[in-house]
């Protein structure tokens, strides 16, 4: 029943690649099926005005996508001259889920700017972005741990992310694009490793939902979180 | 035990008042407690190009605040020469939550733009922009219906918004600024007169929650939306 | 002849509501006819670089427009990315106005931000600005002489504007929008509670006008100006 | 008394220079003193969207300064992203000053444009701009007359403009930038050939005047208006 | 004596990988060295304006860098809100540079838009730009001739670049960040695949060079083209 | 056969008058033909921050074209809001060639901005900004040295800078701008006086070119710049 021949609850293929860049502190390629998204964390030894003398650190990201990472060519945002609505949106959340992960009074009163760029999209690159840009930091704080800056580990836990959504009146996990278009309710999910939930977003533009398919969205969710967790450590 | 002595499941007293607007084509003054938000709906002939000979018509909105409606004075979006990513993110959401409850095609190929402007700030602006934006928006149906414009109503049901959270370790419905600022779990929901779900944002920014947690809130929810729809139904 | 009934030497009726905003340090909404401006003064213990360390504060305004506080929508500031031509110069205006009021020396090193936030439309909106942002700012003064943070009063005297121009032939006060979109003549008088000058701006787009008309709209306007300043000590 | 040792009502001496630029359709350099702007007059067969299939033309402003025409080098507008609230207001005052001298039906549905270049600042910047850009339309008229592109002369008379202002407690004529800085208040007359007024703009920043000393201004301005329109006839 | 080891004629290793991107019409991703660019192609059936009813099409080029691609994080353009001065240098030139090496009456009234990313930058990204561009647009103008849309080819040959410059006194080819950044004068060259030049850009910031320098240069650059020209041939 | 009447290596007559302007430190207006740039030197005390505390200076330029500098009108940048990608090309091609002319170390840590302004363009306007900048920046240096605050001449050699390209089969000296748009090959010549390069741009938009045709041009390219330096010496 899916255009992909998936079944309701199976993920696409996932595979996460690290040390892909040469410069970054850490980083990785994530592939959710088509969706790639190149995932780099910098470290940075200043913090926000507002942190400063606070003794806490700060996780931030940006998210990007390549003008022909979809069917046609979006505009470049740097030749528009801003980030558009969407593009905000992410990233900010990308941003909050990967705080709520880190103790930044361990982390110490410096920046990491997380960066996502959508290589190649087919829906859930938000997702792909948050499940990819964990491990970049993960790579990022071992290796100022290594070198003695930071004593005693921040990481709370894992961090990732997956969609699901009501697709033809199921409740289908991990939407591609072709089911992201149709889907009349679409949802994201960002969880730790344990099963807790850092960020619920659900949507029903130009429908509604009940709370028992929120529920069911729910449980598909945690299905696909601990694939991804597992892909995560896989990876590292 | 709340800083304002409410119960745990108590909103704030709310107040909508309509008609504030001389030239809109509906217009509502909407107060949950110190939270006072003017939304007018303007209807328009043309819709945005992708819906061009579709039939169908388009709900937006945009968001704004009045650089003295907080504590201490913002910025003006107008000066520093573009709006932030909490706007932008707002004004996606508000219009999103008015097009779950409209008929576009019953609508007809226009465009009704809703304005919601914080006059003053305490904490749930969104929600109570989208509870007013939708009596604004109403009344700018109601007007077109009775110019014959519209021939059958494209208004599904009445849509109102409630934020809750986790504070000081209990679920509490409404925050206000002071609540707001210190919860752990904050959540924004957006619902139907009839309870269905529009759209569920839950966050917890530095922290995580259960989902028997979020269960407790969705049905605070669920009580809050029942009294702004009360509220809505007993302005018009 | 006029088309709202009044006679040539006739304000609209003026209001001046104080205290309006929960958070600045002086609030007023002055309601002239249907022109409605909610103006507040923002007190910053910073002051532009040009003047640190010199002694002198400083008074400065922004004024905007609720986009649909005009009888067709205009496009909010904020999202086509700057202020237009006619804010800037407005803004520019209350500012010089209300300095020309102050001293600035008696001030001290600190700025006093006003901002006019047009509610609604109708005519005269720079003038109403003005005459409500010198309530505001008079009200933030008080609030710091009485918290010893000035010595001596640094306000010179009332500050009040008004409109006046030629219409249908005929010199009226205080044009409404339908006389001022006819007017061959269009002028704005700021003056002292006294009747000394700030600021004059006549302007005949599309015509020219006598010496002795710019006499006639001085005398109407020192009426105006007159019954403005009883409104201000009104409301204090 | 005055720094250049003028009388109070004696002009600096003025001069303009016709067809110095190789492509305008109209353009002249005027120096008053040492304020020199060169003026260019573009004719443009489309008019503004408001004025489609109207009959009548426009004529519209721009105004710049080169970056080091004055003391201390200023930022180029063009790098900072923007024209400053200076430069709007000037330029707006520019187009006005221009329509109010044309029969904008005999012009016809076009559009001209005057470009306004300070090259070198000596104060007065605005009012030689005026004065220089008509002689620049003139031109153009005259241009099209001779073309056959319009009948009947649209000029309704000469355009010309100075400042005036009270500087060590004397009322003077044309302020250069010493007097300008240091005057307690400043005046631009913008009239027509005959002595009529366009527009008149008075300021006292930080200072007041009296009814009685505007008539003085308005007096000295009548002079240098004179001498003004004598310069554009010599000219031309 | 290079720090690569390189002899003073030798390029990187160059690699294409065709077919990199799922939707282009045309994609490669081009390794020099370790400079990576990944190009991309997309077709577009409208030409800018002022080749409306031509006849002739169009190639144009944007160039961007992820934030992370060098040894400390850029800033992202989009978030700055505008592309630096040496991006928009660099896709003018790869676009001039593609233009050269088509005959546009052959290509039809279309546009063909490359986009070249730096995923990983160590000096050279224009020239791989440039040499990876072209692969992009072979493939793209190879599909539009298979679907019969372009009739005859309109690739007039190769076109690829390399960088030469003169560092510690020598002429070397295909300089690397090393190099680059401690280069005295640094050249890019563009050529044809048979030897004829494009486009030349040789510049000595702080220092000159002589005419048998660039003799030298050039030579070298025959040689690198030479190879880069081989290796787009065996990628095909 | 060239439209002036001009031979193959024939300049056209050029003119530089210095002094030309009141406040800069250095300025003059240098005239090619019908090109004629205004250029200014502004000496700043503060350097760019990157070489704070190095002890060296810097020098920078910015090019402006009046809108009416060209036969149609252009749109003013500072109205845009950006400046041009080709603006953006040049100034920072006159910023580079400048620099090599220059010993920052002697100069010491200040900076000294150009400003480059089309008065009247007919072709050559970056080459002909190029050779007055230099004439303005060594009038600045000689001022500086003559009130001690230089002490060892910073100036290396005399910097000019010609265009030469292939026009109708024939290498030509100093395109106007009638061959300039018609020329199938175009280079800029950046040299010393002592007939050293600092920078080569040769380009062949739509078009290739031969490396013997690039010996011809830099052959009448030092023949130009011999002129231009004399032109230069006689105008000190």
């Amino acid at each position: 029943m899916r255009p992909s021949g998936r079944k309701l609850d199976e993920m696409r293929v996932v595979s996460i690649e690290t040390g892909v860049m040469r410069h970054a502190e850490g980083s990785c390629l994530i592939k959710v099926g088509n969706t790639h998204v190149l995932c780099t964390a910098s470290v940075e030894d200043r913090t926000p005005p507002f942190l400063k003398n606070t003794g806490l650190g700060w996780v931030t990201a940006e998210y990007g996508m390549l003008p022909r990472a979809t069917n046609t060519r979006n505009r470049r945002e740097a030749a528009t001259g801003k980030q558009g609505g969407r593009t905000v949106e992410i990233q900010r959340l990308i941003g909050r889920a990967l705080r709520a992960g880190v103790d930044r009074s361990a982390l110490g009163e410096r920046q990491i700017v997380i960066d996502c760029d959508v290589i190649q999209a087919d829906g859930g690159t938000r997702c792909a972005s948050i499940t990819g840009a964990w491990v970049a930091l993960r790579l990022a704080v071992d290796k100022l741990m290594k070198a003695g800056q930071i004593v005693s580990d921040p990481m709370i836990g894992h961090v990732a992310a997956v969609s699901c959504g009501i697709y033809a009146g199921q409740p289908v996990l991990d939407l591609d694009y072709d089911e992201d278009s149709a889907a009349g309710v679409d949802g994201n999910f960002v969880m730790l490793g344990d099963g807790r939930l850092i960020e619920v977003q659900m949507s029903g533009e130009g429908t509604v939902f009940a709370r028992s398919q929120m529920d069911q969205l729910l449980t598909l969710a945690e299905k696909g979180v601990g694939e991804l967790v597992a892909a995560q450590k896989a990876a590292l």
